[in-house]
């Protein structure tokens, strides 16, 4: 039985900037169903947090997650396996984390500071963007489990980040994609030193907060609903629409001004 | 006239995988018309083939497939030229091909053992996966011949494959894509020498087909599904009820006990 | 005030061939109101010139374009900014450049020549394909100025040219992308020493002329229309239709004939 009270930290860096910790490290973070409760209650109460503008996802410990607890789950299937329905909520319950990050306002960055498999995978895949260490590894052996790879939004989301000629085979296969590889395919956006992932992600967090509230928040939910717009000239409306407003916000007029004046600009978010 | 007893070999590499070899290796295995009728039945009758779990594309000797052969096309236009209801039904059974290859529950390999071009092109980009050995070359031509690039599916495939900037510019142009930067831009899974390709693209094959049956088939299914999804949710949808179809096979509880135990899973396929 | 008779260069290089030039390069080509109604008339006009196949856009000096004339707006937004309707209409002859650009029949290529900033940046992605020099730039720093990133067109071109991962964190940091980092990741075609840009753009637009008329034309329509196709059927239904009319033009029997008689086929074009 999980611990919720410990199993997930969530700690404040800066009044803007919340890093959210799996903390079961002797078990590379796997998620119990405890964990994925505690998680979505988490990431619905950061998401209504207003002056919170980014999030940090990270593991403790020589892991980021290495996805569904199989042992819990193997004890389930010989003792009491679920029937339909309650299989059914409990998969909804795993797909709601990446639904709940993917629908967050916030920006948010995956730092992987380790393996991170199946539904630790899915979570780092759903993440706005992904910093890694060295010591990162992308594996989703689902298919090893009897399980599809297509879950938990990787099969929507890994051919759109990296192509879907690499997304399919490293789905397929179930292999693990090294930290090297995961920076050359686009993957991540960076390799740390495991000691300082954190410090460049929040240096990452830090760069994109320095910007106007307005066009942040809206530019990361322009860019996923444009993903999949069913034409060039609706993503156009989309954004044409969305740039009206923000030209009508106060920052707009401070960072034109500021820029003019070759000072930085003060934003107040509004 | 082209011997369709011998233009095409089909060959059981194990009952759960077969080969299929284009062997018109004097003319680089251009496509006749025959060829692909025959071609689209023994897609058709391997699709039907449960036992069947993994297909492997390639070419007899130098080439992997030269394209729709060009001297009888004008040997055709020159003589008797096809009305528009004909073209129109050969035209759909070029396109037909790759249909099928998209269709087949089959995991799909194409091992390019030498030039793909045109049609050939289509077949490789219509796999799953593409290995290729260090003489392999993609090449659409088309656009000198008069005719459109997006032909027989790679209008649809090369942009999703490996982005529409290098995508576009390989088909507008028409020009080679050699071994070397098929790997860099992710276009193949791996390079190899010519006389290990054969065995590498059936190395691969066994390593999906440990995996459990149902897994390794709806993975395939839907992540192209999903490759057009509506929306985030939508595909999100398919995923979770697919998962839980695949959590209620005996393959599953064998899975994660085996995983528990520490031992190779023994997969039934139901 | 801009001069708009200066501003703005069109050549024809050859009879099939347009350069059209940015030319305020002591503003590294930045874009006024003026400029962008005279860009979208020369497009319109480009466009309706069916003699015309391929168009190069590249700017004079140093700079490809900054981008809105950020001075000009801040003048505007101190003294009398404008009403909704106004800026709703200044919005859309924006986002009409790249509107127009992607809706022409003529091939386009952005000869980057230096920095392209903002919606210089969405005049390059929205071009077919993109040449840089050594010392071509892509930063679109709305995020800094207040506006949201996804504009111009930005949001649907640059992950589905270069996939997603590597688009948002581009976007959402408003971070340069040198011209080597273009090439490695494939938003640019290929980087050229600066005094041989326009050379190797010329060189590129006559290889792409080099074959049929109709082919060129239909294979970038095609290309961009299956970009969001619903599916992959709904792809090919276009594709076969297309090469269809294709194969009934006279340039198709004379390409089929040349190929054989290994000569250099003559098309006229119809």
């Amino acid at each position: 039985m999980a611990d919720i009270e410990t199993d997930l930290v969530v700690q404040d860096l800066t009044p803007q900037i919340v890093v959210v910790r799996l903390n079961r490290p002797d078990r590379l973070n796997a998620l119990t169903r405890e964990t994925v409760m505690a998680l979505n209650d988490t990431l619905d109460s950061i998401a209504a947090r207003d002056e919170v503008r980014a999030v940090i996802l990270t593991g403790t410990g020589r892991g980021f997650c290495s996805g569904q607890d199989v042992a819990a789950a193997d004890a389930r299937n010989r003792t009491a396996p679920s029937g339909l329905v309650e299989r059914m909520f409990w998969q909804e319950q795993f797909a709601g984390m990446v639904a709940r990050i993917r629908a967050m306002p916030q920006v948010v960055i995956a730092a992987v500071n380790g393996p991170c498999a199946g539904a630790g995978m899915a979570l780092a895949l759903a993440a706005d963007m992904r910093l890694a260490s060295r010591s990162a590894k992308f594996l989703n052996a689902a298919v090893r489990l009897g399980l599809t790879a297509g879950e938990t939004g990787m099969s929507y989301m890994l051919p759109r980040l990296i192509g879907a000629s690499r997304a399919f085979e490293i789905l397929i296969t179930g292999r693990p994609v090294l930290a090297e590889e995961a920076l050359a395919i686009g993957l991540v956006v960076s390799l740390s030193d495991g000691d300082t992932l954190m410090n460049d992600a929040e240096a990452l967090a830090r760069q994109i907060l320095a910007n106007s509230p307005f066009a942040t928040k809206h530019t990361k939910r322009i860019f996923w609903e444009n993903l999949h717009a069913p034409s060039f000239g609706a993503a156009l409306e989309l954004e044409n629409r969305t740039q009206i407003l923000a030209s009508m916000t106060d920052d707009y007029k401070e960072a034109t001004a500021a820029f003019t004046d070759r000072r930085v600009p003060d934003f107040k978010g509004r």
